[in-house]
């Protein structure tokens, strides 16, 4: 920690990004090139992301697994797209137990492919259909511009890998973990997300179809934060993952596969902080309130950390994640900072007067000075804190919907959405051409994001060739 | 599954493990040699392993964190016992993004040097010690004789690593960390275990002194289930991790280790299964119920299935991972060979005379036969199954305890020595000197696992060369 301050958000995001994720010690940079260390701090909430998606996804059949971090090349090149898309991506080893490898073996950068080749051991009749597998762990992808979180050689994340027995089904999937995305963003991490389908230009090596969630950060740019994809049978055909069915006739089976990473840590970051530092959404937040005991003598020390304890042990026993700062080196203000600089949403203080008057001071993380400061009695404080926790949650996606909303664009033509894409998104029609999606990107460094899915389907003329156009579509610079 | 038998434990003890481990679906063969497809039923009983632990870690004060999979080949060789010991076993990624790289990129098979390396920028001050972080994660050891979860070039494991400002603070971390293992293992896994203090043949590469857990297997091998080390300043001078202490003075911070992997489920398989498959202790099992409906004919299937269901939801609101097997395709007597080759602690069957009694049959898995059948009334269910899981528990334990103890010897003399290590442990005084230790194997393929931490400090003579010996070590076979 440092006590200087963050460069603000205005002056230049990029950098008030990476000081707020060394300085809250959520990671920090490896020894290799591209790599990063996830800190204790970080790495809480991952764990708090993981369960809450842990959840859905066994409430939804799904069960976990272990596959391999080693894939022989071979199997990379049994899908033609798929190897296009990763071949300049991998990290190979070589070398094993001191001797040159027959073929060489590829760092997992996603794995359908090994995940392919087991169902195909596994499944042989429509009996052993769904198979409805995840998987939480760590890929590598060797990419040359790296970001904290947003973009590092070897990431973590969950892949979920299924197989079903017939088209719709495996649509089906594909949707409701696309669904289950948008509703984890939305209400465990007040992070709102558009979902839609991706461009064919924009979709995963080796899809049929791409769906994603994707959200706005504070400096307007899109970040993609969790994808959904619909394989049909391009997989199963590459991995021979055939079953019987009820006819006794051999077919091959429809898998989806869908994940959502540590780049998702990014984008909470850049949607809820400020220029103290980060705001953690409380349902995820690893400390979600911080009590500073205050005092100036040491004849108040006493009374103020009895009260100190007691409070602590009453917030624990409502389940409130609750952390006491009762470091003695540094001051109160130094504390403050510190905390907001960490995101945590409550901040307690308690001194000698709130001793005496049986109070304490709360301080709401998402609303600096006095205007987030209230004084309230030590009596039904666990209540007090559990309501305020709930009302910082809905403020900070209230705050995130108000944002994006007033930076998405309704541009009357070409020109028009040239301009607003550079502070913001334009929500056009488009005919779905790669040629006018190319020619937005020349223009504008701005891509496709997404076609959303409810969208009435009315027609109207492709925002840069003018021909008819059946859906609106997303165009925002991104992450 | 296959209805065939397992090969009975007395007719081939190896097979019998590769064939439980296949048919009760708890890991397969991937397509890279020695590297293992963890699968959903053995992934659950990880998971369940893993809370047990974290619970543990945290409640002792440590924080989990990720380090990066991949280790400059430089930093291996700073430290000259690890680079030795590990050398051999390393798989090394020589290629990135299509490039040769310049230096090579160790896959991690243990993170003590990547851990010092972070440790050294993190620490400076008395004031950051202890740091007590733990890692769950995948590392690689390049092995040539490979086993389903007890040796696989790629395993999962947690790995501890703290440092501390003395050096008595580190050794009492270390005997903590033991400890936690040893309580976990005996009192979640059912898994007796002795701990101790291994020779210095036996030890960490890198480390002062290693301690383990052992278990004795039913063929009386040990297996070593945890390790925690006392790297004393090894790791701290090789990585420069120096902090000023309280007098302003630079130290060298004292660090440890200890790790706990997927063995560990190899250890829960050979310690309880029997000639039928698996038995899984209740405390860890990811179904510790099963009902089976039993029904003839149509008209008896609703009142059954309305029975079950009822039953179902009252063991869940009890907080019992309960399972229903409706299947339709396979038979009671099939779905029962199936649950105890998975071992599943309790069976409940209800048929339709159960439904007119308002009973159920219930079978402990560790009680074949009649001896374990036992009828009791739907009410009140919930706590007889509670109850019984927890004798279940128990009852594993007790077992084990016997086994063990009954296969531990005292020899007369070192030929008596090579006889009972023959089929059993062999409990004698050690000169604690390497040729003593080889000879032993060389003679008999017994090596020492360790030597007891609570042994009275009598002496006694070196079963191998007479000398004077302080302590007692087990002499076993191990795998």
């Amino acid at each position: 920690m440092s006590d200087e301050k963050l460069t603000p958000r205005n002056v230049d995001f990029s950098e008030w990004y990476n000081q707020i994720v060394l300085r809250a010690e959520m990671a920090d940079y490896a020894p290799v090139r591209g790599c990063m260390v996830v800190r204790p701090y970080g790495w809480a909430l991952w764990e708090n992301i993981q369960q809450a998606l842990d959840k859905r996804f066994k409430d939804t059949g799904h069960v976990n697994a272990a596959f391999p971090l080693f894939i022989p090349m071979s199997f990379l090149e049994k899908e033609k797209e798929h190897v296009e898309g990763f071949s300049p991506e991998l990290a190979v080893v070589t070398i094993g137990g001191g001797e040159k490898l027959e073929e060489p073996l590829v760092v997992r950068p996603t794995s359908e492919t090994i995940i392919g080749y087991m169902y195909s051991k596994w499944i042989k009749s429509y009996r052993d259909l769904p198979v409805l597998i995840n998987q939480w762990g760590n890929v590598v992808r060797w990419e040359l511009r790296t970001r904290l979180f947003l973009r590092t050689l070897e990431f973590y994340w969950q892949e979920g890998h299924t197989a079903h027995a017939t088209e719709q089904e495996a649509r089906e999937e594909t949707m409701r973990m696309l669904q289950v995305y948008a509703e984890f963003a939305v209400n465990e991490a007040a992070v709102p997300v558009i979902s839609g389908v991706k461009s064919q230009t924009e979709k995963f090596a080796g899809a049929n179809m791409s769906t994603a969630i994707e959200a706005m950060m504070q400096d307007t740019r899109a970040l993609q934060s969790g994808t959904s994809h619909f394989l049909a049978q391009n997989f199963a055909k590459a991995f021979d993952i055939q079953f019987l069915d009820e006819n006794n006739t051999l077919q091959y089976a429809w898998t989806t596969s869908w994940g959502l990473s540590t780049r998702f840590i990014g984008a909470i970051i850049m949607t809820h902080g400020d220029d103290q530092g980060l705001i953690l959404p409380p349902r995820l937040a690893p400390i979600q309130a911080v009590i500073v005991p205050i005092f100036k003598s040491d004849s108040e020390t006493a009374a103020v950390l009895e009260t100190v304890t007691r409070v602590q042990a009453e917030l624990k026993a409502a389940g409130i994640r609750v952390k006491v700062d009762d470091r003695t080196e540094v001051t109160p203000g130094f504390k403050f900072n510190d905390w907001e600089m960490r995101g945590v949403p409550l901040r307690i203080e308690i001194g000698p007067k709130d001793v005496e008057k049986g109070s304490v001071a709360l301080a709401r993380r998402d609303r600096p000075g006095r205007e987030g400061k209230s004084f309230v009695p030590q009596a039904g404080l666990a209540a007090v804190v559990a309501d305020l926790l709930t009302d910082i949650q809905k403020s900070l996606l209230e705050r995130a919907i108000a944002f994006r909303d007033s930076h998405i664009f309704d541009p009357k033509d070409y020109t028009e959405l040239t301009e607003v894409v550079q502070n913001g998104w334009a929500y056009s029609y488009w005919c779905e051409s790669a040629e006018c999606e190319a020619k937005v990107k020349e223009d504008t460094k701005a891509t496709t994001r997404c076609m959303p899915l409810d969208q009435s389907l009315g027609k109207g003329k492709c925002i840069v060739c003018g021909k008819e156009a059946k859906r609106k579509v997303y165009f925002a610079k991104a992450y």
